[in-house]
């Protein structure tokens, strides 16, 4: 009797709040990758064997096409800035096709010329104190202008994105960047873009050297790393000390499948994401044909923008 | 009236209150050194223009010396076992006398064979796993004794600096190791040892490489940084981005001076010590001609071990 009369009312209770439960992810619709990572979620915070420890909970995503657009790279928008701003003070340096190349943001002179952009990366990051790169990107972002979407910087990240950042700090995870942008380029903006700490950042890196007199850190012209493709997921070994239980890429150049895979290696349960950009109308398509058939044969999770996405971009929120 | 009859008393509620508080270093003697640490604390919890938002308290420990006893270096000691394990397979190995000077610890055969010694670094540090190389640290750590306390590893730890790295966990500092030790070495004990997760480890690297099909981090035989010297200044901008508020290592080498010089260019109110090694009797008196200099010189705060710190040792207390 209890039973009969009561239960009915307890199960209209919980449909009538989880109904209006926020939902974490607003700007998903309701597809298959959506209820996956709820339900991946609500898996780590049960306690049991898939219980996964607050210290455990780390979660690594690539920068460029996975957090925000990448047509085109803003790193190079900055090296177009920065070749100008030294043109004003020597005109004829544009006269070097490299040079000329980056001011102009000409990408196919770019790829054609590749020790001559080495060149221009080289002047461009390097010579300076790890304080002045800071200072000066930071003016770069201050005053820097999207082509399409034709937005501030801040415009430009994936909306989606977002709430899965603050879903994933919510939940007690300790969120990465790793990306082949520049660690120092991507830690000026990293906290107020994505709430993400500047030791949370794990990039590409210039030899540095330490001088003790003016207690300052120098940017040299030498690569230590390009933390792209399967050394994501040795520099992530190398400052985290484990893998990620959630690592999120993106389809175009291959770079993220091995940090992906590397994900898959937790002793706890993981999951893997990989952005398809297939959506022309809102943003790009693009061909790739190393990305999708990892995901598919490693069982990375595929989110299409064109039908996982309700919206894409963040627009001028601040 | 209200004033002469009541401000005595809500004076002595003060004294009464502060005499009991809990004194968060009590291993620590009352010199000028626990004040300064103190009043270092108090200030950077006071609203105003001294206050560290939480973000941005960030302190690094040498571990070797620092945290723990050296006299002989732990890492050492996990050599000479490697090498012993080793030998069991194949006897002939020791007649090496590379191998048999690890073996034995003989720091005087070791120093005079550096490029042997390498050999033997390579053979114990690599071609291995990231996971077998922790798996076999940690069975190491088992089992070890420290000759000088004889005591498990875990005694060997200092106890005013367990209480120096509780005090500022609880003031919500991110607290790294930066230490001439392995990395992965350091972080098979670092969160039990010391409240450190393996993320806030940074230390000496060797090379790895990642294999997508096996999903494993292989250790290779060449050395990517020692961690030591002017290297810890640079390695913690590489991973943390910036320099911390509170740093502190010990005499010996002259190794920590620079991490402790790095720590003075933060924008916030900084402090920085130096463990002086002066007890022969309770632990070491080491000669220094380099770190004393360098802490009279830039005002970092020198701890004797002999009048500043009560006691020494943790002592198996696991």
């Amino acid at each position: 009797m209890f039973a009969k009369k009561f239960i009915p009312f307890f199960t209209f209770l919980l449909i009538y709040a989880s109904a209006f439960a926020a939902d974490p992810l607003p700007s998903w619709n309701d597809t298959p990758v959506k209820q996956a990572i709820i339900e991946y979620m609500e898996r780590i915070n049960t306690i049991g064997d898939d219980y996964i420890p607050v210290q455990e909970r780390i979660a690594t995503f690539d920068n460029d096409g996975t957090l925000w657009a990448e047509q085109p790279v803003v790193q190079l928008m900055y090296m177009s800035y920065a070749v100008k701003n030294m043109a004003k003070d020597n005109v004829s340096l544009l006269k070097d096709p490299a040079y000329k190349a980056v001011a102009d943001g000409d990408l196919n002179a770019i790829m054609a010329d590749r020790e001559g952009v080495m060149r221009v990366i080289a002047a461009v990051f390097a010579g300076v104190s790890a304080d002045s790169f800071e200072k000066d990107v930071k003016a770069f972002f201050d005053t820097a202008r999207y082509p399409k979407p034709a937005l501030a910087l801040y415009g430009i990240r994936y909306q989606p994105q977002m709430e899965l950042l603050a879903y994933l700090h919510k939940n007690g995870f300790k969120v990465y960047i790793c990306s082949g942008g520049d660690v120092d380029f991507m830690r000026v903006i990293s906290l107020k873009y994505y709430g993400i700490p500047e030791e949370h950042v794990i990039g590409a890196r210039m030899k540095t050297e330490f001088d003790p007199v003016s207690n300052k850190i120098m940017r040299k012209a030498q690569f230590l790393t390009s933390n792209d493709e399967s050394e994501k997921a040795v520099n992530i070994e190398a400052e985290i000390g484990r893998p990620p239980v959630f690592a999120v890429g993106n389809v175009r150049s291959g770079g993220d499948i091995y940090m992906l895979r590397y994900s898959q290696s937790s002793k706890y349960p993981n999951m893997q994401i990989m952005v398809d950009h297939d959506d022309a109308e809102r943003e790009f398509a693009y061909t790739d044909n190393v990305s999708l058939p990892w995901a598919s044969k490693y069982g990375f999770r595929v989110v299409s923008m064109k039908k996982d996405w309700k919206r894409i971009f963040t627009g001028e929120t601040k």
